[in-house]
């Protein structure tokens, strides 16, 4: 098993729901349609959403070059990026054992600027693939200025953990009598009817991809 | 207006979506399941995933006494809470504008405990409750013990900013003519029909609040 777990990343609360193996967590990176990046400065933690994808061993993020974020990852600071999946809520009997199911991972690394140009554009496919897979070969690419205007980063993944907790309530034996009903509220992100752009020029046709997209976040209903 | 911009909030990337004013951030605050929490660690930045609620204008989190996140922001260090909505995907004509419609907080400040009896109990109800409303009155309400083992802390929100992302894709004029079906798919986190506790010993009906969830982070399908 490629393991993942560092001094820094074990889990200690709950330790059975601490998770080391690639698999896993590249999993949970795959299923989260944005991760939640923080980063240091002057002592002052800053956490931002992000775009991102995996590819491979690395996650990469996009943003603009104009932006703090970006400019402070591509210096080389230190970076953990967050991705989180609500799975449902945990209704126990007492308040104490109610919970949520989820599965969250969380990176630590330090992101390296993808600069050139075939990299740089095979990220943004992957990004916007894993937004919405089937967009990237029907958008106009990006110019040269917007690829100047954009920047990636590129982290490894190779200190990671994740948490994650499934399955029914954990009530004490003691409350089972208790007359409450327990149990699981599953929750799912849900694509809605595509809404076409009020300022088009042109009627196209929606693609299958808009209609039921099948990004890797979403539910299948 | 009650603006909480301070220099370290100001947004200065697309300056338009940034928001400042009380009401807002306090609505996408009070419209997110979780929130992600930013601590410092020996220079390293670390995220982790949390159940909040908003009371006025302090935002609650509640974990393990024994986390070390917790046990983090007990301490009184800087600390950043970033709650994020995803409302859909901008599919514009070019990759560059394509992008998320979003709503997102960021507040920053210094957590300090909850630790009377009293207002930790009534911000456990507020989490319980922004979790799922009615839910409280009916489970088992916390031991002592339990209380002990449940650190709860409050961030005062008087330093935040929020970024908003609405409405169809912002499309170069240029890509106007272009073959390529543009506008939003917007997405929707969904509770799905809830399932009983394979461990229940009784037959307990399921409460509405279960059936059709009334929680602000979730649509209404």
């Amino acid at each position: 098993m490629d393991d993942l777990r560092t001094a820094r990343t074990t889990v200690h609360r709950v330790p059975a729901r601490g998770v080391y193996d690639r698999a896993a967590i590249d999993a949970i990176l795959d299923a989260a349609p944005v991760c939640h990046v923080g980063v240091v400065v002057d002592g002052q933690p800053y956490v931002m959403p992000a775009i991102h994808a995996r590819v491979g061993d690395e996650l990469v993020l996009h943003g603009s070059s104009a932006s703090r974020l970006f400019r402070h990852l591509r210096s080389g600071a230190p970076a953990c990026a967050t991705a989180t999946v609500v799975d449902g809520l945990v209704l126990a009997r007492s308040a104490f054992h109610s919970s949520m199911n989820y599965r969250s991972a969380v990176v630590l690394g330090v992101a390296r600027e993808v600069a050139q140009r075939a990299p740089k554009l095979a990220a943004l496919e992957a990004i916007s693939e894993h937004v919405l897979p089937g967009r990237w070969t029907d958008v106009r690419p990006p110019s040269d200025a917007e690829l100047r205007a954009t920047t990636v980063v590129s982290i490894r993944v190779d200190e990671a953990s994740a948490k994650v907790r499934t399955g029914p309530p954990a009530d004490d034996d003691a409350d089972l009598e208790l007359p409450v009903w327990a149990g699981v509220v599953p929750l799912e992100l849900v694509a809605q009817p595509p809404e076409p752009d009020p300022g088009r020029v042109r009627d196209e046709p929606v693609p299958p991809y808009a209609r039921r997209p099948p990004a890797a976040y979403l539910g299948r209903r």
